[in-house]
C-alpha cells in the first residue's frame, strides 16, 4: 500500500485493495472509477489517488461518508511506471514551479527544495493530486543545494529562470526551497526582480522526519493558488497555524523563520500579512499589487562582501575591524533595543566608515523600528554615520545592503538608498499592535 | 503643578491647588488629608500624593468618583525640600532596590537604570508612593552605566551587591536595569547567584521620550511585589500588555526584548511565563523554587573572551578564523532552522574544535529547539563536534558559555555543562503551544 495512511489507508484495507486493483469510490453523489495508484512518501492521510480511463490521474478526498468498493483484480503496475502523458487544460493558468535543489532522494523534500532527477509534472501530481484542479504545472531545476549552503549566485540563478518562465508565458511561477534560509532568498528576489507584473511565490515545507504529517500538501496548494491570482510581487506562503486549515501570505521582505519546527514558523515582521489563502479563496489583509502587462527582468548585481553582525553585551571592536582587514565593503549591525551597541564598538564603526564601509543599524528585537534619536547611545552612532535601518528585519537589510552597494555611486547614495524602501522591505510607520501576543496558560 | 497630569492634574486644576496646600480627597468612603506633594517626571496620571500629618507620603489613587477640596492654603515648599526621614516598618518586608547606572539627569530612569546621585528611597517613593504600601524600600548604587555598555564585571558587581543585601536581611532584591540588555544580565545573574534562596527581580521601563506615559510605576510595583514573595530565582518583571494591567514573570534565562519599543517588549522565549502580577496579587502560572534559608554565593568566574555569531547565506569561515586569531575561547552560533549553517563555515568550526574552542549551536529562529539530526547539515555539525544548544536562548548561551568555559576542566566538561539546564535556560521537553501568535485583522 504505497505511500498510504491515515484514513485512505484504513479504507484501502478495508476492501484489501492493493496497488493496480480497480476500485470505485462515491462521494457527494459522485463517482470515481479507476485504477489504485501507489503515492509518494509526501501524500497525505486523506487522498486516494486513481488512474481514470482517460489515463489522468485523480486524486479523491476521502472522509466518512465515502464509499468505497473493490471492482476488480489489477496487475500491480511496476515500480517505475511510465508516467502519463499530461494534457495540459487551455482553461487553467500556467504555473511553473521551480526546484532549488537539495540532495534526498525523495521525490521532492518541501523542507530543502530537494528535487529527484525525475522531479516531474507527474510525480507533483501524484504528490498532491488536487493540484490538477487549478493549474496546468510545469516542472524546472535551477539549483541543487540545501538551503543553508544558498549564495547570491543561487539566488540569480533563481531570478533568471523565474524571470525566462514568467516572460515565456508562466502565469506564475513558485518557488520550492528549503525553509532554512527562505526569508534571505525572498528578500533577494524582491530586489532583483523588476518590473514584476506576476506572482512569485516561495514555498517550502516544515516537515521534519519526527513527524508522521507534513504541511507539503496544503502550503503547495497555497502557493499554486496565489501564482495563479491577480497579484504581483514575490511572496512567501506557508502554514498559518499548526493544522492544515489555512495559509499565510507574507511579503518576501517582511517574513522570517521564527520556529525551529513548528508548520506555521514563517511569521510576517513589523506588518500584517498580505493574506491568507483557505479552501483555494484568497482574503487580501492590505492591498498590494496587482498582475499587469510586462516583461520581467532580473537585476542581479550584489556586493557579496557585506556581514551581518549581531552585537551581545562585550563585544569589541576587533571583530568590526577584522571584517575591514577581510575588506568587507558593507556591514549590517543587528544592534539592541532601539539600534545601540556597546561603546567598545565605537572605534571598530569610525574605522569601517572612514573607509567607506557602509554600517546599517536594525535592532535584535525585530519587532518594532530602530529610532537612534532618542537616548545618548543612539544619537553618538548616528553622529559616527551609521545609518539607521527603520523597521527592517536584519535578513533583509542585509540582502539589500548587498543590492544597494553594487548600485550605488557612494557612501551617500548607500545611505539614501538604504532609507528607501525599493521592495516593501521599510513600512513608513509602524502600526503600534503589529507583534506578537504571549501564549499565556488561559489562552 | 510639578510632574501632575492627567486625571490628577485635572482634579488639582479644579480647585486651584498648589503644591504646598493643604487638600482632603474623599474616597470609597475615606477620607485622606495632607499638604500636596510635588511629583516626579515619573509620577502616574492617576495619584495625588499628600503629606500625612505623621509625616508620610501617600499615594491616593483617583479617579471619577474621588472628591477633593482644599483646606488652606499652604506655603510652597523648596524646590528640593529634604526629604522626610522615613520610618521603616516593622511589618512591611524589606527590599532593596538596585541601582545599575545611567547618565540621564532624571531622578531614575529605568529604561537605562540611570540613577540620580541623589536616587534615595524618599525619592523613590515620591515617584511610585504605592511602593509604601508594600515594603520598606532601601536602594543602593551597585554601576554607572547605560545597560548597552554591561560587562562580565559589571555582572559581578551587581551580582556581588545582590548577595550583600540579601545576606544582610533584605527579603528580596530589585535590580533597575536597561531594557536593552536585560535579558543578557538575567542570564548572567542566574548563573553567578548560586544557593538563591530569596527573589531577585531586574525591573525595566520601555518609557522613551515620544511617549507620554511611563510603564516604570506598574513595573515597579510589580517587581517590588514578586521581591517580597515567597519566590525564589532571577526573574524580570514587566508589562504582560500595552496597558497598565499587569505585568509578566519571566525566567532570567527564557526572557528576551521582542520589541524596540512597546511596553510588553519582553516576551518568554520556549517555556510559558512563570506568571503574572495584577493588582498586587501574584498567579503563578508554573511552578518554581521558593523562598528558603541559607546564604546566597556568588560564584562569577566568566572566560570574557566568547562570541556570539549569527549565519546567514554566504558567511565564510574568514568570521571564524578571525575570532580563533583573536584567541576566543568560546563560540556560540545562531544557525539557521533546527541548527544549520552553510557549508563555506565548516573548515572554520572544524579548527575552533580541533584548538579545543567549543563551538554552541543555536537557532536564530529564536522559538523551538535545536535538532541537528533530522538533515544532513546537522549530522555534518555534530559530526564535526558542534554542541547542539537544545532549546536555549542565544543570548543566554553565549552568557551560558562564558560562565562554563570558567569551571570546565575540557570540550569534554564544556560539553556536558552546556547540555545540563544549570539556571532554567533549557526545558526538558518543549511544549508545541509555545509560540507566538500572528496579529491578524479578525484580532
Amino acid at each position: 500500500m504505497q505511500g498510504y495512511r491515515g484514513r485512505a489507508l484504513e479504507l484501502l484495507k478495508s476492501i484489501s485493495a492493493e496497488v493496480g486493483d480497480r476500485i470505485k469510490m462515491e462521494k457527494a453523489e459522485r463517482i470515481y472509477e479507476g485504477l489504485l495508484m501507489p503515492r509518494t512518501e509526501l501524500g497525505d492521510p486523506e487522498h486516494i489517488v486513481v488512474k481514470l480511463d482517460s489515463g489522468y490521474n485523480l486524486g479523491v478526498k476521502v472522509d466518512k461518508n465515502t464509499k468505497i468498493s473493490k471492482i476488480g483484480k489489477g496487475k500491480r503496475p511496476k515500480m517505475g511506471m511510465p508516467p502519463t502523458e499530461f494534457k495540459p487544460d487551455p482553461e487553467k493558468p500556467d504555473i511553473t514551479i521551480v526546484g532549488t535543489g537539495g540532495t534526498i532522494a525523495s521525490r521532492i523534500d518541501y523542507r530543502t527544495g530537494a528535487v529527484h532527477p525525475a522531479f516531474s509534472t507527474q510525480e507533483i501530481y501524484n504528490a498532491v493530486p488536487e493540484l490538477a484542479d487549478i493549474a496546468n504545472i510545469k516542472t524546472v531545476v535551477a539549483s541543487n543545494v540545501l538551503s543553508e549552503n544558498m549564495t547570491p549566485e543561487l539566488w540569480t540563478k533563481i531570478a533568471e529562470t523565474v524571470a525566462e518562465e514568467l516572460n515565456q508565458g508562466a502565469d506564475g511561477v513558485v518557488v520550492a526551497h528549503g525553509t532554512d534560509t527562505m526569508g534571505y532568498t525572498g528578500a533577494a528576489l524582491s530586489f532583483m526582480l523588476k518590473n514584476l507584473t506576476k506572482p512569485v511565490v516561495l514555498v517550502g515545507s516544515q516537515r521534519s522526519s519526527d513527524r508522521p504529517s507534513s504541511d507539503a500538501s496544503l502550503n503547495l496548494i497555497g502557493a499554486v493558488t496565489v501564482a495563479r491570482s491577480d497579484l504581483a510581487g514575490v511572496y512567501v506562503v506557508m502554514h498559518g497555524s499548526t493544522e492544515d486549515e489555512f495559509c499565510l501570505i507574507h511579503r518576501g521582505t517582511k517574513v522570517r523563520k521564527c520556529h525551529t519546527s513548528r508548520r506555521d514558523a514563517f511569521q510576517t515582521v513589523n506588518e500584517i500579512p498580505i493574506g491568507e489563502v483557505r479552501e483555494g479563496e484568497i482574503s487580501l489583509f492590505q492591498e498590494v499589487e496587482r498582475r499587469s502587462e510586462g516583461k520581467v527582468k532580473v537585476d542581479s548585481k550584489f556586493e557579496e562582501k557585506v556581514a551581518l553582525v549581531k552585537t551581545y553585551p562585550n563585544i569589541q571592536s576587533d571583530i568590526i575591524e577584522d571584517l575591514l582587514d577581510q575588506d568587507y565593503k558593507g556591514i549590517v549591525l543587528e544592534g539592541t533595543g532601539l539600534g545601540h551597541t556597546p561603546e567598545f564598538l565605537y572605534s571598530g564603526i569610525e574605522k569601517a566608515i572612514e573607509r567607506g564601509v557602509p554600517v546599517v543599524m536594525t535592532s535584535q528585537c525585530l519587532w518594532g523600528r530602530v529610532n537612534m534619536r532618542v537616548y545618548s547611545t543612539g544619537r553618538d552612532l548616528l553622529q559616527l554615520g551609521v545609518i539607521p535601518g527603520e523597521d527592517m528585519l536584519p535578513e533583509a537589510a542585509y540582502v539589500k545592503l548587498m543590492w544597494v552597494l553594487s548600485h550605488a555611486k557612494d557612501l551617500e547614495e548607500v545611505r539614501e538608498l538604504m532609507l528607501e524602501n525599493i521592495a516593501g522591505e521599510i513600512t513608513s510607520r509602524s502600526r503600534p499592535d503589529i507583534f506578537l501576543k504571549p501564549i499565556l496558560p488561559e489562552g
